[in-house]
């Protein structure tokens, strides 16, 4: 597809908006023609407005936007994040049709700070595991990962510059890597998560699906505290520890061969590197991570486990019922390992400037009716560091590869600045 | 008042039905008996059923009462949970009649373990400072405490056995303590809080209103895995940190009288004590608190600033306007400050059993236009711990002084067994 309107990065839509070289309207209609295009084959969207009464309604909020930092350019919203002007479905048949009474913080902040949202994007039920309706922008016969599938869907084909996802387990990283966008996922806590349906409080986290370092790195920022004139301070690193993900599962050849491309262009820059298969810290994490996020889904999805429990799909269930069997001590032994590894770890990465690691096991997986594994993001989310997945690299079908880089927690900004200087210098090159 | 059965704690109780000396029915027909009487003056409820449909609804459910924990007795839930069966106004009228989708997970969990609800009891706008219409069942004239205001008021006449709060400020330590009933408020993360209207959620926490320490544990498991066999193992402490509170805020002289009676008490029974006004980790505490809480306010209730700031009283708005202006820089540097206090706190209280001091600054004071000082609360839930507020001690004028206990991270169930020896062994001495 030719570059056009629809194409730009946010800051770089903003950036042409400023210098006058096209107008906001523009940008959104190119946004709007790519979902009717793609719409039919990508199915990232939930619901919908009908496209001319959401651009009378843009175009009676233009004056504002034109103060605005978001200018009324376009951000998708996972359908797990209430809205007061579409339905909050949450992937499950239990909510169809549920209206919020009040815009998620997250929604309101960016509606505040001039975003306007042409409708909500799939998610799974409940961001667990069940797939939605939505496919691979890349290849509509594989899945584009989950659970945020929609938003990195939508963000892969030009049809948003933006969309907003959650993490619980690996739901921004792996479907940023499957779908080949930037995945954010910032320190756990940061972000207000009121009337985001949550599964596992422990873990729960904002994620930002975007084409840019800098375009998560303005959304976070607004999302915060409405500043929108910062952008990362570029931050070339001294010493890298690259991961090779087979201590959390299986990493398949094409992966490792990615990551093997990532080793060579440090050493050409001059980037001292560790390369390791384990850090023994965090031994158990993905195990320590599963139990924990079945004892508090439990717990927080009681409602619908005793009452609606024949609409639960058979993954959900199964981990409420592992959940429903864990006892008070085992889950306050497993906090406590989770924070013994909080310690370790940050001892363990202080001689670094960060970690790199696949974002997924593989490429995206053939078919639909499963999302992949979340194995690769489950010690880092257990311990709430944030983390970044960065596309550029393919496996020999052209599918994308991500990487992903992961700091410490709430040094956001410092992984903010090292993803900048990798997306210019790492994966920028064409192979 | 003559003692009948509505004065019965949850475990009485339980017992009384278990060795088949009286009924459930009868139990919540006193309670119901109660609230007709004492709620023109007390108001503790902001919703509550007609009674005839009520009951006749809590005997279609009787049979499976049989089988329950609970036995169909009766909850009272904050009106910031939702609830599926009465609307969920959180204070505000803005949401006047929102009536919700699901149970929030704590009223889910009881609902299944069988309890039953009464209604919704009456909470400050938001679970703030903005008093709704509760009066103190010791003196009408005076305030009950917030924001759990119905919830402290409604156990403490007598109305339910028990009732659910939450404490983001001193929300539940500071209402028992001027009502003169048990306040629980456990380590910060450890409660499901889906459905529960967050407020800064690194603080939120749920909270028991109850009239004994052996309820507080009771529903505190029964909400964590479902057990509802285990009563907290009393346990006799060595070493005591009395703090005068001085350090936080102004204290009475009758709060201070009572926490000398404390010391001779703790000095009665050999209990080795450590008297002091400050514990040097808890500088600047209340500041902490109340700038992190500020923030996070801001950007919880974002939908509310944005679109709704006429209805917001004049204290929330100040706290929202003043966590508008709060840049992220701050807001970081507060929270490094936060866990620089978690880390020193646990090493200063390292030899004590657990740490006694003034729940409030004072007995309720007289008016209703207000709730008095969170201060005596702010330090300790900046750092999470787990606190109990307990009664037995009176004013010169027989107004309720709570004092509170405060115990570890995660260490609940040490605290709840100490709280049943100050409950047996210092409260119940009649001064």
């Amino acid at each position: 597809m030719a570059q056009d309107l629809a194409d730009l990065s946010l800051v770089e839509a903003l950036g042409s908006i400023e210098a006058g070289t096209c107008q906001a309207g523009d940008i959104v209609e190119s946004c709007l023609d790519r979902i009717e295009a793609l719409e039919p084959r990508v199915r990232a969207w939930q619901h919908r407005p009908d496209r001319k009464a959401f651009m009378a309604g843009w175009r009676s909020r233009q004056a504002s936007h034109g103060q605005s930092p978001l200018k009324g350019l376009l951000v998708g919203v996972k359908d797990i994040m209430d809205t007061t002007e579409f339905p909050t479905e949450r992937g499950s048949s239990i909510y169809r049709g549920r209206m919020a009474t009040a815009d998620a913080s997250c929604v309101a902040l960016l509606r505040w700070a001039g975003a306007e949202f042409p409708g909500k994007t799939v998610t799974t039920e409940f961001a667990y595991f069940q797939p939605g309706q939505t496919t691979n922008p890349h290849r509509q016969t594989h899945t584009p990962g989950g659970s945020s599938s929609g938003s990195a869907a939508a963000v892969a084909c030009g049809m948003v510059p933006v969309a907003l996802g959650s993490q619980t387990a690996g739901s921004t990283i792996r479907p940023a890597s499957y779908c080949g966008v930037v995945g954010f996922v910032p320190s756990h806590g940061l972000h207000a998560l009121r009337g985001v349906m949550p599964l596992s409080p422990s873990f729960d986290t904002l994620g930002m699906l975007t084409r840019s370092v800098a375009d998560a790195a303005l959304i976070h920022r607004l999302l915060l505290d409405g500043r929108s004139d910062g952008r990362p301070d570029t931050c070339r690193p001294r010493r890298i520890l690259l991961m090779s993900g087979e201590q959390f599962g299986e990493v398949s050849p094409s992966m490792t061969s990615a990551m093997e491309t990532v080793a060579d262009r440090l050493k050409e820059h001059e980037v001292e590197i560790v390369q390791t298969d384990r850090l023994a810290c965090m031994d158990d994490a993905v195990a320590t991570h599963e139990r924990i996020m079945a004892f508090e889904a439990a717990r927080t999805l009681a409602s619908e486990y005793a009452s609606r429990r024949s609409e639960l799909g058979p993954q959900l269930l199964q981990l409420l019922e592992v959940g429903q069997a864990m006892g008070l001590e085992e889950y306050l032994h497993l906090l406590e390992r989770r924070d013994g590894m909080i310690r370790t770890y940050a001892e363990a990465v202080a001689g670094f400037d960060g970690i790199a690691a696949p974002a997924a096991p593989d490429a995206a997986p053939r078919g639909t009716d499963f999302t992949g594994s979340a194995h690769m993001s489950r010690p880092w989310q257990l311990i709430g560091v944030p983390q970044i997945a960065l596309p550029g690299l393919r496996d020999p079908n052209e599918m994308p590869l991500g990487v992903q880089l992961i700091g410490l927690t709430r040094q956001d900004e410092r992984l903010l600045g090292l993803a900048a200087w990798f997306e210019l210098k790492v994966f920028s090159v064409k192979a």
